[in-house]
């Protein structure tokens, strides 16, 4: 499985020189002929969005929807870099964009690292032509690329959906934990099926908010997040709901293998809330529960105490009546109509010594329901994320 | 200091048996002729609020703000409890009322312990004619019942400020961080200036919004949190603004002296937002930042890294514009105009090896200013919060 994977596309990816370690730290991903195809992109809703994410904003809006590839480097967000920060993402994209014969703006650029510290441009400029040199459909480089995204991650996320008709692949890097200034979650993701880029962006925003969007490791929302779609078309129309669901389906393999690759956790959570005003207050009074500090240590400490649940539910800001609500863990029931039932004291216990938590809230007013998953706070996430050095 | 400092109050403590411990946990506050006197209340806004915080909102109410007193048990939330959590609750108010002559309504009840057990109530029918013979107007009394009030605090709370026409005192137990099935803040003041209960009320709404709401320990809202203000009258009218200076005063003092005691925790920090578009925008963005999971790991590890605390503004749902964003730790300027600017790194260092910590943000957008009282993230607090055994 790898991101070249649908036909039409080609990765790179070199040491240049940012990261001290000499580690692979930028990557190239674009179609095989240089030529834009359909492209979505979704990016992160932070206000203090990094240069990358406006540049790129801004490219993907100018060329409706359509890119040849995107530029990435890792070992610095070149967030909170200003007017210089915003000159140089451009700049990125200009070198592309002029080894490939097309415009900037169908270039998009990605950065992942520290926050506040003015990009390196001396070595992405030699490297950016060697990129461009070494692009190539092999497994090999894609591989590379895989590789070349990652902060702290303690190895690549690759994902390969196959359809009779279409193939969807991905790559991703990320999510907190690690060093939260490196918590930016980047995603790529090729398809060679046919499709305009407005169904495009549309079945890709449902993906994200299906997976990426529906996961929580310390409830902050990085400046750099990003997640790009491009779609070669070399394989034909495809029928939109595979599609959607095959993207769907990569998204979910990669939040996946983003959570249980959080480092200083120890226990992942799912947090599914049912019978909620609406679909959206479900998720909303599960992030809650799955962002709760005093959630996250009772799980660490494998303590079976719903009445955080139940208080943190009371608190989401959602429609909520305590006399209805019943609780479950890993499907044995602790609260039922809001107060304590007799339950199968070990059957819990044996549940949260586990390593994936489930924990059911019912709320018993609609047909509202959604899931978040989280992660437990322990020592880890302290030691990991006292300091950035 | 005492809460029977102002005249027209008295207090008892005793140990009912509800605390294993031994220890004292069932509390009386009246007023010494047993009869209404202007009070005002404000409650947690949890909708999964506990049965003492319904019985009291809908006694207050009733009797138009005037009540004879309030009894207390710590040991036990009375949360999750249903329909006979709510019986339990008043019936405690009506064992007080009818020892008093007055009716159950004109008496309020706060709990706080464990959520989601019943109450204990044959301790408490045992314990309350104790209380009612044991009421005194004496120093010894009110430090009882300081003490009667307590959870896992390390010692009582209280505090006098001395107007020259009036007196207000105050008591209190809490915050989070100690074990958060605990979390639950419990005040009580007295007064002896006359005041009706609307300007009553609204002096103690303006006094916790500037204290006890602008304070966060570790972001949940517990199902038991209460204020209460009473006013015996018997120094005269006085002035409305030296009251509620006086009022917001002792709530802050309290407030203070429950930060310092949150266990687990290193370092309190003041986060203090300018130039935001108002007041409210101004608050939400110092609280966003205060609560960050990763704010609060990097106070602890004593590193001034910016990034987070632009990251944690960016995404607080205010209006922002990274460009005029300015940063400063103990007011020295780290980021400015949304980017990194050279600074004294030793005094910086300094500052954050303290135990109070200043985090100023500027965001040059208007006039809007708010602080919030946070503290760090560290060993201890996962270690307090891991189970509630």
């Amino acid at each position: 499985m790898s991101i070249t994977s649908p036909p039409g596309f080609e990765a790179a990816a070199v040491a240049s020189g940012i990261k001290a370690s000499g580690a692979l730290d930028l990557v190239l991903l674009v179609t095989d002929d240089g030529q834009p195809v359909p492209t979505a992109a979704t990016f992160t809703s932070n206000l203090a969005a990094a240069a990358p994410v406006r540049t790129s904003r801004d490219h993907l809006a100018t060329v409706n929807g359509r890119a040849s590839g995107v530029v990435v480097n890792s070992g610095n967000a070149n967030a909170a870099t200003g007017t210089q920060g915003r000159a140089d993402a451009e700049r990125m994209c200009g070198l592309v964009a002029s080894g490939l014969g097309v415009e900037a703006e169908h270039i998009l650029v990605c950065s992942t690292g520290l926050i506040g510290i003015p990009l390196p441009m001396r070595p992405i400029e030699a490297g950016i032509p060697m990129l461009l040199g070494a692009r190539s459909g092999s497994t090999a480089a894609a591989d590379a690329a895989a590789r070349g995204i990652l902060t702290t991650d303690s190895g690549p996320k690759e994902v390969l959906v196959e359809s009779p008709n279409f193939v969807v692949a991905g790559m991703a890097k990320g999510a907190g934990m690690l060093a939260p200034d490196m918590a930016t979650m980047l995603a790529f993701l090729t398809t060679d099926a046919a499709v305009e880029p407005g169904p495009l962006a549309g079945l890709l925003h449902g993906a994200v908010a299906e997976s990426f969007n529906s996961m929580s490791v310390d409830g902050c929302t990085s400046t750099n997040d990003t997640v790009v779609l491009m779609a070669s078309g070399r394989a034909g129309p495809a029928d939109h709901g595979a599609l959607a669901d095959a993207v769907t389906g990569a998204c979910a393999s990669l939040a996946n293998q983003m959570m249980a690759d959080a480092e200083g956790a120890s226990k992942i959570v799912h947090v599914r809330v049912s019978g909620a005003l609406s679909d959206g207050e479900a998720h909303q009074g599960a992030r809650k529960v799955a962002d709760s500090l005093l959630v996250k240590c009772s799980l660490n400490g494998e303590d079976p105490y719903w009445g955080r649940v139940a208080s943190d539910l009371g608190s989401a800001g959602i429609g909520f009546d305590m006399d209805r609500l019943s609780i479950a863990y890993g499907g044995v029931e602790v609260c039922r109509g809001g107060v304590a039932v007799e339950y199968d004291g070990p059957a819990v216990a044996r549940h949260l010594s586990g390593s994936l938590i489930d924990i059911h809230c019912r709320l018993g007013l609609a047909e509202g329901s959604g899931v978040v998953m989280g992660v437990d706070l322990g020592y880890g996430y302290i030691e990991e994320n006292r300091t950035t050095s």
